[in-house]
């Protein structure tokens, strides 16, 4: 009902004087005095052009206080915009608000936006042209009503028509995404060469860990560079059929960078199907296998709501011209026996070599098998299997890596591991019933990773395993003794790996009744 | 579906070097280099505790890069809290957000909040423990699904709990607020000294315009100071029954400065009904008078609207022990004949020595005489219109002023007015048919209204008046050529003031067809 910030204050301008704050924050950020701003109109999280000397930039405006009211402190974005130096004076105008702004106040109203709407969104978005609060207020519209095959199929295409696009040249081009969530998931340093191996491209993009112990790029860096340019990368698939870099620096759709920092604090991401369907057009997959790990401990909880999250990718995938598969994966505990970058990619190195565990080898086949399946290979699963037993795809990593600026020759054994570690054992016989993977993740981070490559956990056992009284459980591994001891003190304050009896043990756990004042908890979709 | 930003990271810390920004933000606020964030395993807009001497203080987390790796830079509020110097070392500890986040999360999914919860989030809000994404993301889901009157009470006592309170151990204390729009409402400068000289007690603050040409505080300011403290404001009104100060300062209901922040770069306003009734309760109200213009161009459109908005506020105030009544005020012109600070502090001074206009006498005595009849004063209309012919309430407010440290002797001819002015003609016969508010708002503000105080328009004529071609309509005044001349190119682009025959001319205007693509526009509520 108030009327548009725009009314009433175009037209006033100043002259301010530079001050540099030295620092980049990813967009150009001005910093006025209240005064200041008051005279010009503006408040904070609005616009104001600066401009110097013929050259100009949009910035965002922080209001401050205790700044001389004839100064405007910059931030280095905005000093390599305008090459202006402390002392020098600019001119400076408040700029109307984007109209994108109406489209997201349209969207909290009830409306569903259309492409050209979606589209400018974006747009501004990428262009640093929306605040953190109107994209805060998109984030939480779309959480809060669901976005639908039609908008998330809007999204997905601004995203990439925003961003750099990996141009191969080259049909089919396959590719793989898990949605996460489950520990010690080394499944695409294995599968990426495993694909490649047998003629087929597969330009990998992967991200860093955000609140897990690892993430593929994480891992894939103990063993080659992965902060590659899209140049770089272009180059290293057209030689090796295959490539695993870090996708954060490559600008394919840069739009969900941007949304990904405002859904973080929130920990609701109502963006992931585009935000997953964009980043593979960009690089041109026609073929892709979404993996979705299914679990207590994992993103997704049930096997009703992978379905619901599977249709999505699928019909979305169909819309942008990409063959969508998606894999439920048991998410119950982490994948193999260990998490951590350096103990897994010593881990995915002892599988390519023969040596690996049969549920990583499992997933890895069946996850390889299904997307061969989708460019029309029978058995798939077999062929896979069979590529990594003839050692087909260790060699192509070893191609890959040496293609990207790594060590060929590495072996498991290069592969450094932190000294301090302990060990967590049985405290009676049984059987293993469940693992807490968050714990679990959580451990690893406080051990040190992903940032102390050679920190993490390693597992002794897996569900279902029969232990005696003794029998080892878990060992931290990390580089400092602090950070071990930190990890140390989650044992005692919460159990991490049941082991008991079903047969005699029903009662899992008990939920006291509420105290007054206190609400149930929303169940988790 | 993703896990909570609270996963793994406790218990990591870092000493840095201060770096101080020098300005202040109103919050505390920290700057670290994206390696060193990472490093502490904290993201933008989270939080961080700063330990420096026994002292403590939690910052919000902002992000850049170009920062040596062992600074980290600070403002005011951190350097204040500290009592560090450039180049001191800290100690830095990522901290876990607040529990209220969850509260935000679950509105997002459809709960309803507790008053608990909303107790939480409104003290996250005032103790800058919720970032403005979060705030944004709470300000969101309320305008999508509405308040309601159990939310809206929760937050107003949340609100009137965690701020300052004005303490006059006095009964009944009146009240009145507009929820504006209407440009050129000097109802309140005339209203508390009708009522302070009837013997009740008024004690009203006030705003200063946000996107309109003046605020009552604004309009104040012209007669006597209004930035006082709560203790001289209490003086104020324990000597004269009344005041007229500016609210911003005094801390009552806090939270809600902080919330308009966020909702005024989205130009929506989903606290309305807590945000006024909060800052009546804490200035101990018990009989409220809200005026709510209805019409085209105000912020409520339609009086069913207003009915609907009304309701809300009796319902909440009844629920806070204040009897509410509300005033639909026919709000499709300004009211009397000018608009901009100094402009309407001449004509409520003019007012109150009899030469008023008559729209502008009505409405302060049709909600004077409703606010009396809250307390049981009949006939209370005329009342106050004899308080006002009688010579009491300008009496009144030249005791106000002189108490607020104003002087009591101004006459309107005292009252500076801008010296550049251009007067625009009817340019034909016929009558006044409308008036665009909002242009008329926009006029006055190019032409430097509200900080130009002598700025603003002069309306000559009103809706009904019968014009002759050539007969003056509106003169637009400003203290600098500059902004007259901008002022002025606004009646070249659109029409401001409607003349004609409506039985000759029904056509008003033409939607056109809409091109492809293009999607209708929501109705607004």
């Amino acid at each position: 009902m108030r009327s548009t910030p725009l009314q009433g204050k175009m037209g006033e301008s100043m002259k301010l004087k530079v001050k540099k704050l030295h620092f980049a924050s990813g967009r150009p950020i001005a910093v006025l005095d209240d005064s200041t701003a008051l005279g010009l109109g503006v408040r904070p999280h609005e616009r104001i052009v600066l401009r110097c000397r013929g050259r100009e930039v949009i910035a965002l405006v922080n209001v401050g206080w205790h700044i001389p009211s004839d100064v405007i402190l910059v931030n280095d974005e905005v000093v390599d915009a305008l090459k202006v130096e402390n002392g020098e004076e600019i001119e400076v105008v408040p700029t109307p608000p984007p109209e994108s702004i109406e489209y997201i106040r349209d969207r909290l109203k009830g409306a569903r936006l259309s492409y050209r709407e979606i589209k400018k969104i974006v747009e501004d978005i990428v262009y640093d042209r929306l605040s953190e609060i109107e994209i805060a207020a998109l984030v939480a519209t779309i959480y809060q009503t669901g976005m639908g095959i039609e908008e998330a199929y809007y999204f997905s295409l601004a995203m990439v028509e925003t961003g750099n696009k990996l141009e191969l040249n080259r049909t089919p081009i396959l590719d793989k995404h898990s949605i996460g969530g489950v520990p010690g998931d080394k499944t695409t340093l294995i599968l990426v060469p495993t694909i490649a191996s047998l003629g087929y491209t597969i330009p990998k993009t992967s991200s860093r860990a955000i609140t897990s112990p690892a993430g593929t790029a994480d891992r894939a860096e103990v063993l080659m560079p992965v902060n590659l340019s899209l140049e770089e990368m272009k180059e290293v698939v057209q030689k090796t059929n295959g490539c695993i870099v870090w996708g954060g620096a490559l600008y394919l759709a840069p739009a969900d960078d941007k949304i990904i920092r405002v859904e973080y604090p929130l920990s609701i991401d109502p963006f992931l199907v585009p935000s997953i369907m964009a980043k593979k057009k960009a690089v041109g997959s026609t073929h892709l296998v979404i993996d979705i790990p299914v679990g207590r401990g994992a993103k997704v909880k049930t096997i009703g709501e992978a379905h619901y999250l599977a249709r999505e990718m699928i019909e979305v995938g169909k819309r942008m011209g990409i063959t969508v598969a998606c894999a439920l994966t048991f998410g119950e505990q982490p994948i193999g026996y260990t998490a951590g970058p350096a103990l897994e990619a010593r881990e995915a190195l002892l599988t390519l070599m023969g040596k690996g565990p049969g549920d990583l080898i499992d997933k890895v086949t069946s996850i390889a098998g299904l997307l061969l399946s989708l460019v029309g290979v029978e058995k798939g699963k077999e062929v896979a299997k069979h590529a990594i037993s003839k050692g087909k795809a260790l060699t192509k990593l070893r191609e890959i890596i040496e293609t990207q600026g790594g060590d060929p020759k590495i072996s498991p054994d290069d592969i450094p591991i932190g000294d301090k570690k302990f060990t967590i054992y049985a405290e009676n016989d049984g059987v293993i019933l469940w693992m807490n993977n968050k714990l679990i993740a959580n451990i690893a981070r406080l051990a040190g990773a992903p940032k102390d490559k050679g920190a993490g956990v390693l597992l002794h056992v897996k569900l279902g395993d029969s232990v005696k009284k003794g029998d080892p459980l878990i060992t931290v591994v990390s580089e400092y003794s602090t950070k071990l001891q930190t990890a140390e003190k989650v044992f005692e304050e919460q159990p991490v790996i049941g082991v008991g009896r079903p047969e005699e043990e029903m009662l899992v756990d008990i939920v006291p009744a509420p105290r007054p004042h206190e609400r149930l908890p929303i169940i988790e979709r």
